[in-house]
């Protein structure tokens, strides 16, 4: 169940990159490319961080083929995927509590600080698109005015904080993933976001 | 041989990192960076991905002396380059196709699927100067009127379809290499570009 | 006592990356990122290229508690930073030069090439910075006008000099973390830059 939900996952991100790739007026190649980081970006560095190599999309072809098929669909759809607004808006939202959590485990399994896994878990869900922001000449938009990594981090501590009880792995691992699902849709419907913080007296 | 060819592949993206930096106004170790990181930044990318440790340039010093020396020349030849813009482009296609298979055949050693090799040489022989472009604040050139990377690939193909052919192993790099080259070549020749793709419903 | 240095350092690189990301009003998490990857950048690159994992700071929770906890201070007492201004840049330029001789001692500690030693050290030292740059959508500062990284190579020259004659590892260490000390405070003080290169004749 889980691989189906991080299929889903990759599929939404593989959109976003796309869209945000045509935005750019990229041509086929560049578009192939962010789809492609914007997906595997944030597990890639996860791994090159922990020393799991070679990184897990080059020794699972599913991601590769979920990326390629999805990423030609939103190019040849790209009119109408309007449609599918929130369907993908979903599918990312829940891509993020997935990757969170597979983050923080991969952490756990070589006994890395709380506080470190849930960064783990932070990087996973959201540097793909930091990436792609980047490659894309932009200020990447987590840095600026979204809840995203925020969702994560709090989804983390729940994590941390349900292991202290007895309770299954697996409820661990589902009620921790929602916590990050809820607290990105709570936040966007209501418009949350963190404060910017700006000094006037240094130049 | 071959030895001789990275060579000058190694010299050709060293300069093409000196005339960007330059372009950009850098001083003296902004510019030797930018060399470096042009010639050997692709060939990094792979080996972090596939944990290929120490990196390669650490280990052969062959890199670092010609990146000294041709980034040295070039700094010191800057207003008669214009003399070799032709055999710059030559050498850097040289370059490009000699680093495709390079970075496949680094793939095949840990028997990664045929489509990651294709990507590990195509990464090897761009990245460079994705990091170049990314450095030098641009919205890296590959991603947007570039046949570069799509020559790459084809050349890949090509290696793995005549691999299913009993023809001698240095055959296959020499003639999958060419291809590359040639492709690059005809591209140009022709100004033959992929079609950038764009979507007026979308905001 | 090399760890208090240590620690003095951090506390600079954080406050610096605090600096930069509030001016470009960035929300809390920006700023928090922005602060950590100046700070710790550098030796993550370096612990990547050498291919030691899982990378510094994620199995020595020092760097995490110092981080947050200067960022915190940093954004609360923001508007008085002014005063604090000369001993920031003491700390800064204290913690370059002992960034640098530890990105030194372990390519030394792998049997790596003096040179390529240097280029860690001046990595350690720099490239948090550069990532703080990049991130933040402007060309590296480094590049452009800053004796910064060469006081890191001038330091470097030294260590491999002074290892040739008898004198204990400990002042190896110590002389030379100086001189990249003092290099960077003759060269602010003196506004020494190293010059610009640029050529009319290429277009």
């Amino acid at each position: 169940m889980f691989y189906t939900v991080e299929i889903l996952g990759t599929i939404a991100f593989t959109i976003s990159g796309v869209l945000v790739a045509m935005k750019m007026r990229m041509d086929l190649f560049g578009i192939l490319i962010i789809a492609f980081v914007t997906s595997v970006g944030g597990g890639t560095l996860r791994d090159l961080l922990i020393g799991n190599s070679p990184v897990f999309w080059m020794v699972d072809m599913m991601y590769t083929y979920v990326i390629l098929v999805s990423a030609l669909f939103a190019i040849i759809f790209r009119n109408k995927l309007n449609y599918l607004r929130t369907s993908l808006f979903l599918f990312d939202t829940i891509g993020i509590g997935l990757f969170t959590v597979i983050g923080i485990e991969k952490g756990l399994s070589i006994e890395l600080h709380p506080f470190i896994c849930i960064a783990l878990g932070t990087m996973t869900a959201s540097f793909g698109g930091v990436i792609r922001d980047i490659l894309c000449n932009e200020i990447p938009i987590i840095f600026r005015k979204e809840i995203y990594a925020t969702a994560c981090i709090l989804g983390g501590v729940v994590y941390f904080i349900l292991r202290e009880f007895p309770i299954d792995d697996n409820w661990v691992f589902i009620i921790s993933g929602l916590v990050v699902i809820l607290a990105r849709l709570l936040a966007v419907k209501f418009k949350i976001a963190l404060p910017t913080v700006y000094s006037n007296t240094l130049d």
